[in-house]
């Protein structure tokens, strides 16, 4: 293990009825504040109506700013910044999924400082003060709701690209299962695709000796194959949503990441894609991963050896190790196809190769030259992996 | 999963040479301080005098007492808050083991208030305010260096309880795999007893669906089985020391518990052992915990099953499924035993079966009438689980 830190004061209220806390729970950090989500399903539930309740009983005063998209954008950002400085507002409650609760991030870093919030994202500058956010997470996957970090989009520039740091995690996030029962089947699927990527950026790592880590990763990524089913095709099951929402949250909250060094090309990539072809996060991360791996394996067989037997139940080939790696990743696909996400560029609508120099191109050039740091890529090694995704 | 609220704020600096930060760290919460410790050995060793060299260069002004024992007892809390309170002390550092920082968090409970601390042990009432403690841990098990609780010994009247809220946690607590390479092959080998049962503790539950968590339990006794030799027998190996301080970190620290019933039967029948005996906690622990399965198996085989299989790899015998558990039990002891951990109340040195009777009245009578929650057990059981422990 590697010198680390391991610090997340998210506290996180779980289970059944428990978005009826918020007003008692923000009510701890301020008596104004913005209530932020994104589009109507909120709404009609009535979930925003019983979060509103919870607000005024407990004295907040509460401004609002909707329609967050998926794949954030800063236009957004922007406004609600300056809505927070004109109305005096040092809270914000993110209702929703990722997207609501990165959108919300955004402004809280941007709210208190004087700087233009997208040159924290170009890495030109650090927030110095951030405002306090609270969640109410809608849709499990992200994992926004107790990590340290936000992506967003640049509309203008088409760039995609993340920031964060230890005081952006929410001080609270309140998860409760029964307001995922309406999350689409395919929205359902591609949020556990991309919490098994969380798991596997941290898993892939050059940091030898990770055995207590490693074993908890390949439990998480073990539940979420488990309950993946059950979630999808039976949406009201409490009991598959619930470990579901809780190894999302675990997936991305610091715990497997702990004393080791992390990957992220594979993210990198995706964000390439979503940036253009505005695909969700986790189908295009279902894309990329398992041709990551068939990529990269041979650079260090022994972690993907270990994959595919623990987490895939493969058996060990010594006369052909690597039989035993591509098994695994059989399996990994077969797994996600089973719960429709898609396993190639075609299978998401990208018909086009000619299109794969050039996101190989913007992806190198938006993250300094190279992406990942268990596997070290550079442009042509993206756009071989692009390859391999086609 | 139960409604559950996970919150641990505790900020864990995990690594080589971390006790150096003790002072930068320490001086976000105060300028005097108690530091607090236990015998010779922190001394000898020059940690000590690191950390003091380290406080006194964030200008910390120290007051100290050193001597807490294992199984830490109530007279040096009464010495501690008494000093606290006579020099306006608002912050404890604890250099040691979980006896050290367990004494540490009843300093903290009993200085700002004016009640009894003991009184808060025995259910009487409950601290309204808490001093911040940080530690500096030297021995890996009791897992109190971010845990909410506390064990104290009335030396008085042989009693040996536990008290504790979410505000017990420490601020900060600093692990540097490096300071355990002295602790001697027992004390480390029941170290990692105490994690197992603290593990078990939570695993064996009433509570349904709790796939995600206890995957990540079974992996994490995993890995200190896998590393438990190791240690004991090559007390200077880094690699498994970290893995062993992380995973008794984890398995105290709130992660393995979340939105499930515990039990903690065990626990309160291993106190009067050491109350009585003054035995080492895990040495006691590994002593009941085989027998607690014995006997309370059969109220529900699968979780017991599942542990046998996922932990020790025992094949179901769907014709005798019994064999599975006990085959599990079996591998367990097999594995404490190989540790040099004892596995009867002989292998402790209590050769007298007359002392039953006794242990199991008080253990019922200092825990109002009954133990456990997945199986609660009378004061008839608790002589019959000791019996089979004999």
């Amino acid at each position: 293990m590697d010198n680390d830190i391991f610090y997340n004061p998210t506290k996180v209220i779980f289970g059944k009825g428990t978005e009826l806390l918020c007003g008692q729970e923000a009510a701890k950090y301020c008596d104004k504040m913005l209530l932020h989500y994104g589009g109507g399903s909120a709404e009609r539930s009535g979930l925003l109506d019983r979060v509103r309740a919870s607000l005024r009983a407990a004295g907040i005063t509460v401004f609002e700013l909707g329609g967050v998209k998926p794949n954030p954008r800063l236009e957004l950002v922007y406004e609600g910044i300056n809505l927070c400085r004109a109305k005096g507002i040092g809270f914000i409650l993110a209702v929703g999924g990722g997207s609501v609760i990165d959108s919300a991030k955004a402004i809280a870093c941007g709210t208190p400082n004087s700087d233009d919030v997208w040159d924290y994202f170009l890495g030109k500058k650090t927030a110095q003060a951030l405002l306090p956010i609270g969640t109410i997470l809608t849709i499990p996957g992200a994992g926004s709701e107790s990590s340290d970090g936000m992506v967003i989009t640049n509309e203008k520039t088409m760039a995609k690209l993340a920031y964060g740091d230890e005081r952006c995690r929410p001080v609270f996030s309140i998860l409760n299962p029964e307001l995922t029962y309406t999350v689409p089947a395919y929205h359902t699927a591609a949020g556990i695709a991309d919490a098994i990527a969380h798991v596997m950026e941290r898993y892939f790592t050059k940091t030898e000796h990770t055995d207590v880590v490693d074993r908890m990763c390949e439990g998480v990524i073990r539940s979420l194959v488990r309950n993946a089913k059950q979630a999808v095709t039976d949406p009201e099951n409490y009991d598959a949503r619930a470990e579901i929402m809780w190894a999302c949250k675990i997936a991305h909250d610091g715990t497997l990441g702990m004393g080791r060094e992390e990957d992220w090309g594979s993210h990198n990539i995706e964000h390439e894609l979503s940036a253009k072809y505005d695909v969700s996060h986790g189908a295009g991360l279902s894309v990329v991963f398992p041709a990551w791996i068939k990529y990269v394996y041979r650079k260090a067989p022994k972690r993907f050896i270990q994959f595919a037997m623990r987490v895939f139940d493969v058996e060990y080939d010594g006369n052909d190790p690597d039989w035993t790696v591509m098994q695994g990743v059989k399996r990994l696909m077969f797994f996600l196809q089973s719960i429709s996400m898609p396993t190639s560029l075609r299978d998401l609508g990208i018909n086009d190769k000619s299109v794969l120099d050039e996101l190989a191109h913007r992806c190198a050039e938006n993250n300094g030259g190279t992406v990942g740091r268990f596997a070290v890529l550079n442009e042509a090694d993206i756009r071989n992996i692009l390859e391999l995704a086609y």
